[in-house]
C-alpha cells in the first residue's frame, strides 16, 4: 500500500485540497506524457451522449454550474502532490509543474435546462491539452449525474400533468453528493419541493414532508397519533395506510368531527395498495363527510408510467411523492456520455472504433424553429453560419466564468419553455416515433469523410 | 425562500456542521412531536431489504463502518439550528433540546461483507425514539449505496472467475460521494483495483490505469503514441482500438521488434467491437510474434453476463475494466430497503400495509451450517436460542463503537469465505432455483400473529 487512508467515514472528502485527485489514474499518466513531449497546444474536447437511453426521448442539460465551479477551483494542493510523489512513475519535475497548473481554457456549453439529443455536444472544452485532459473525469461525473436526474424528473413532472411532485429520494440516492445535487437537478426538471433538508438549504428549494409509519406505530392507537400530530401541526398531511387505509381515512374523518372548526388537515397520504382505487374510495369518504378541501397525496414505488396511468384513469390524487425511481433514475441510471478529443493544435481528430466513432473539430448546434415550434437540430462545424439558433455559448474564458451562476429558477423556466416547443411525440413517455430530427451539416459530414480517409490512409 | 443557499458548487457539503441536516423533513417534525409528547422510551428500528432485486440471488452487507462514524458525529450544530429556526413550525425549546441531542443508542449489525437475504435485518438500532428516528435517512442512504455496489461487484468478480477486475466507474458514478464510497464497496465485493485516484487514496485500494484514446488521437500516428508512452512507462498497457484494433496490435508488435529487450509492455487493451473475436485474433498475432507475455485486457460496456460469456467461450482475456455497469449497479440501481419501527417501550410494533407488512420486535438471524456448507437462515426473536450461528452482533454501545473499524481486507475475505459456502445455484448469475432458504421461527410467527390480532382488534 502506498499510504494509509487519509480520511474515512463521514468526511468532507471533496475539498480544495483533494478536488484535483478526483481523476482517473490514466489522466495523470497521460498528462505527464504530454508534459514530457511538450504537447501544450490547444485541444478541443467535446462532451456528448452517444445514444439516448431507450427510455428517454430527450435529455435536459444540467450540472454546468458545478462544473464551472470545479474548473475555477481545480489545482493540485501540496497535500495531493505529496501523495502523488509516493508513486514511482510520477517524476518530481512533473509534480512541480502540476502544482502550478490551473485550468485556463475556454468552455462553450448549452445553458442548464436546455433539452438536447444524441450526438450533440452539450459542452466543449478548449484548453491546453494536459489541462483539458485532467478535467475529463469530473466533467463527465458532474454533467452525467445531474443530466440523468433532471431528465428523469422532467418525465415524472410531465406525467403528473400539473399535480404537485415532491422528491422523497434522499434515502435511496447514491450517497450524499447525489442526494444534494439531485435536489438541484430535480428542481430544474420541474419538481416542486423536496423532503431533503440539507438539499433544500443548499439550493434554496422548498422543503416539504408528511409523517412516517413509525409515528403511527409508536402510538397505541392510530387515532391518538393523528390527534397528537395535528395538535402540533394543524395543517399537516396524515399518513393513513399503516394498518388499514380506509379505516385510517375514517379516523381522519372522526378527528374532523371532534375538532370542528379547528380541523385544518391539508391532506391524507396513501403509501401502499391499489392507489387508484384507494384514492377514489378515500375521496368518496372524505367528500361524504364534507371534507372536500382535504387533498389526497400518493406515494410508494411511483414512476412516470404509474403516475401517467393514475392521472389518465382520473384517480383523484392531488400530489405525488416520488423516491427511488427519481433518486437513481431507476430505469436509466447512466448515460452513454463521453468526453472526446476532437481537435488538437488546430487539426480535427477522430476515432474510428466500432460503434464509437466521433465527429471531428469544434462544433456548434443549431436549433431550427418555426415560430413557437422546434423543428429539428443541426450539428455543424463551429465556424459555420447555419440557419437556426446556436445553442452552445461561451461560458468560461481563460479559466474564469463569464457571468455569475444564474438562479435555479432560470434553468427551470428554460427547461419548461423549451420543452413546450418540442414535437408532441418527443414529449410523450413511449419511445418517440419519429424521434426528434438531428442532422449533421454537409460541411461537417465532408470534413469527417476527409479526415477518416487521411487516418485510414497509409 | 427561507434562506439563501449556504453553499454551492464543489463544496464539502457534509461536514460536522451540516451532517445532521441530512434528514428528511418528516423525521424532524416527528422528532418534535415525540419530544412534545415525551416519547423518549427505547425504540427498535430494523433495517432490511423487503425483496431481493430480480437480478440478485444474494446481497453483500456494506456501509456499516460509515454509518457508525455518522452516528458518532451526529449532532445539530449552532449553524444548523439557526437555519431550522427560520421554519415557523420548529419551536425554540425543541431546537434547544435538539442542540443537546446525541446518538446514545446501541446498534446490532451484520459484519460488512456478510451475504444476506430478503427480510433479514442487517442492522438494528435500539435507542430513544427521537434519536433512532432522526438517523433513519442516513442509515438507509449509507447502507443502501454500499450494499448495492458491493453486491454488484461480487457478481462481476465471480463472473470473471479469477481474472483481474478493475473499477473504471468514477466518471459515471452518481456524484463524488458514490465515486469514493464505491471504491470501498467494490473492493469488499472482490474488485482488485480502481482507476479512481482519490477513492484509492481514501480507502487504501490499489490504483491502476492504462491510456485513453485521446493520447493516441493527439499524436499524428498511433505508432508514435505507442512509442512515446512506452518510453515513459515501459510496463504499461497500450490501448489498440482507436482506429483499427488488429492494426493497433500489429503496431505493438512492430514496437516490440524495434525495442528488442527493452520492450516491457505488459498488456494491450481492447475497448470496442467483438471483444471475444478480437481477443482471439490479437492473441494469435501476439503469440506468433513471440509476445506470449503480453496480456489482453478488455473493457467497454461490460457487465457480469458479458464477462461470463467471454470467459465461458474461452476468450483469451486476462483482465476486465468495468465502468458504468459497476458504478451504478445498472440493472438494479436501488434496493427495496427500509428502516422500520419494530418495538417501542418494550412492545412489539408492526405495520399491516399491503405488501409492506413487517415482523415485530428485536430479532436475530441464525445461519445454519453443515461443516463447510451453508444450509439456510432462520429469522427469530432476539432472545431465542436457535440452532445456527447468530449473524447480528452488537457493534455500538451507548453511542460508541465497541471496536475500531476493521481493515477493508477483513470484510473482503469475509465476503469471499461466506460466499464460497453458499449453495451453487445462489452463486450463479441466473435467478436461483431454489432460492436460498430463509425461514421465520415458530416463535416469531406466533408473536406476529398475536400482535396482528391485537392491532386489527377493536
Amino acid at each position: 500500500m502506498l499510504s494509509s487512508p487519509a480520511v474515512s467515514g463521514i468526511q468532507p472528502w471533496v475539498t480544495d485540497d483533494t478536488v484535483a485527485l478526483l481523476v482517473d489514474q490514466y489522466e495523470l499518466t497521460m498528462a505527464q506524457a504530454f508534459w514530457r513531449e511538450r504537447m501544450f497546444d490547444e485541444a478541443v474536447f467535446s462532451l456528448f451522449v452517444r445514444r439516448l437511453p431507450a427510455g428517454r426521448n430527450y435529455l435536459i442539460a444540467c450540472g454546468l454550474a458545478d462544473l464551472l465551479d470545479y474548473l475555477e477551483r481545480f489545482r493540485f494542493s501540496a497535500d495531493a502532490l505529496a501523495w502523488l510523489g509516493q508513486f514511482p512513475h510520477f517524476s518530481p519535475p512533473f509534480l512541480e509543474w502540476l502544482g502550478r497548473l490551473r485550468f485556463t481554457g475556454d468552455v462553450y456549453a448549452l445553458p442548464e435546462g436546455s433539452p438536447f439529443f444524441a450526438g450533440e455536444p452539450l459542452l466543449e472544452v478548449r484548453a491546453s491539452l494536459p489541462e483539458a485532459q485532467l478535467v475529463e473525469t469530473m466533467a463527465l461525473n458532474l454533467i452525467n449525474l445531474q443530466t440523468i436526474l433532471a431528465s428523469k424528473a422532467s418525465r415524472i413532472v410531465r406525467a403528473a400533468a400539473g399535480r404537485t411532485v415532491v422528491d422523497f429520494g434522499l434515502r435511496r440516492a447514491h450517497g450524499t453528493d447525489a442526494g444534494i445535487r439531485g435536489v438541484r437537478a430535480f428542481y430544474i426538471g420541474g419538481v416542486h419541493a423536496t423532503s431533503n433538508m440539507l438539499g433544500g438549504r443548499v439550493h434554496g428549494v422548498p422543503v416539504a414532508g408528511t409523517m412516517g409509519h413509525s409515528y403511527v406505530q409508536a402510538h397505541s392507537h392510530e387515532s391518538e397519533a393523528f390527534h397528537q400530530f395535528t395538535a402540533l401541526y394543524p395543517d399537516t398531511t396524515l399518513l393513513v395506510d399503516t394498518y388499514d387505509t380506509l379505516e385510517g381515512v375514517r379516523r381522519v374523518i372522526h378527528l374532523a368531527a371532534a375538532l370542528g372548526v379547528d380541523f385544518r388537515v391539508r391532506a391524507i397520504r396513501l403509501d401502499s395498495g391499489d392507489l387508484g382505487t384507494l384514492a377514489r374510495e378515500a375521496r368518496g369518504l372524505l367528500d361524504q363527510a364534507g371534507l372536500r378541501q382535504v387533498e389526497i397525496f400518493a406515494s410508494g414505488g411511483l414512476d412516470e408510467h404509474r403516475i401517467a396511468e393514475l392521472v389518465g384513469s382520473g384517480a383523484p390524487i392531488d400530489g405525488f411523492g416520488v423516491g427511488t425511481e427519481l433518486a437513481v433514475s431507476r430505469d436509466e441510471p447512466a448515460l452513454d456520455i463521453v468526453y472526446k478529443l476532437t481537435s488538437y493544435a488546430g487539426e480535427g481528430r477522430l476515432k474510428l472504433s466500432t460503434g464509437k466513432a466521433i465527429l471531428p473539430g469544434p462544433k456548434q448546434v443549431y436549433r431550427v424553429e418555426d415560430r413557437d415550434r422546434t423543428i429539428g437540430d443541426v450539428i455543424g462545424r463551429a465556424e459555420e453560419a447555419l440557419p437556426g439558433r446556436p445553442l452552445l455559448h461561451r461560458v468560461m474564458r481563460r479559466g474564469r466564468r463569464i457571468a455569475p451562476p444564474e438562479p435555479l429558477a432560470a434553468a427551470r423556466s428554460r427547461a419548461s419553455d423549451e420543452l413546450s416547443r418540442l414535437p408532441g411525440p418527443v414529449l410523450g413517455l413511449p419511445p418517440a416515433d419519429p424521434q426528434f430530427p438531428v442532422r449533421v451539416s454537409e460541411r461537417l459530414q465532408s470534413y469527417t469523410r476527409e479526415l477518416s480517409r487521411r487516418v485510414a490512409g497509409p
